[in-house]
C-alpha cells in the first residue's frame, strides 16, 4: 500500500451505542464531568449522506467528550442504512472508528480507493465533511477522514 | 456511579490482531513511517499475570505507534487465557481497550470494584503495571489503567 495520510494524529474515537443518554451519563459520572448535550446529525437535505453509494436518510445522535487531545464521540444511529447501524447490527456496541483530520479530502479518498480501500459512507456537516473508509481488513478498524472548512 | 478516574486523557488505544507483523507493516505503509519492532510481554515469573482471578501464562506481542498524543498499540495474544485472547475469540480483530494513566492504581481499582466494575486482568511490566477493568457494560469498551513507577 502507498502512503495514504500525511498526519497520523488521532482526532476522534467513535463508539456506537444504543442509548446515548444513558452512556453519556455513565461517562460523565465516571470522570466527574458535565454530561454533554447530544445533537442530531442533519437530515439528507443538508448532510447529503451517501452510504454504500446510495443516498441515505441515516442520522445519528452524537455526544462529544474532550479526553486529552482526542475527542471521544458517542453515536446512536437511527434505523436508516448507515455504517453506524451496520456496526451495531453486526458487532453490537463498541469502538467503530478512529478519525483523522485532512485538508485534502478528495485527494485522500481517491488515493485510498485506487488502493482498493472503499468509501463506506460520506456526508456534510456544518463547517465540513466526513468520509468513512473501509480500512478494516488492513488496519482492523474503520478510519474516518474529517475535512473542516477554513 | 461515583467518579472513578481523575484524568480523562486517553493514553493508548489497543487493537487485537492475529498477525502483528502484517498489520504493523500495513500501518507503517499507510502513514509512511517505520515499522516498529514487535516485543513480547514478559512470562509469568516477571509479569505475574492474573486473568479472571487465576494466574495465567498469557503473553502477547505488542507494537506501538505514536499517533499525536495517543499511542496506538497492536496486540497479538498467545493461546493462553487472557482478555486479549477472549476478545479475539468472541469479537475477532478490532479495538479492545482504551488506556488511561493513573498514579493511584490500587485505590482506583478498589474504587471501581466497589462500584461493581470487575478487574479482568492485571500484570506487571518493566517500570509499571496494568489493570484491565470491565467497563464494557457502562462505557462500551474495556478501560485499561496504567501505573508507571517514578
Amino acid at each position: 500500500m502507498k502512503k495514504a495520510l500525511d498526519s497520523n494524529k488521532i482526532a476522534q474515537i467513535g463508539i456506537i451505542v444504543r442509548d446515548i443518554e444513558k452512556t453519556s451519563q455513565a461517562y460523565a459520572d465516571f470522570f466527574g464531568i458535565e454530561k454533554p448535550k447530544a445533537v442530531w446529525t442533519d437530515g439528507y437535505e443538508k448532510a447529503e449522506t451517501v452510504y454504500k453509494e446510495k443516498p441515505s436518510n441515516a442520522r445519528a445522535q452524537l455526544a462529544f467528550f474532550d479526553m486529552g487531545s482526542v475527542q471521544l464521540e458517542l453515536i446512536q444511529p437511527n434505523e436508516e442504512p448507515s455504517t453506524w447501524k451496520e456496526y451495531l447490527d453486526t458487532h453490537g456496541e463498541g469502538v467503530q472508528h478512529i478519525a483523522f483530520i485532512t485538508d485534502k479530502m478528495k485527494e485522500r479518498v481517491d488515493a485510498m480507493q485506487s488502493e482498493g480501500i472503499s468509501l463506506i459512507q460520506k456526508g456534510e456537516y456544518t463547517g465540513g465533511r466526513y468520509a468513512y473508509m473501509d480500512t478494516t481488513e488492513d488496519l482492523k478498524v474503520i478510519f474516518e477522514l474529517l475535512e473542516n472548512d477554513k
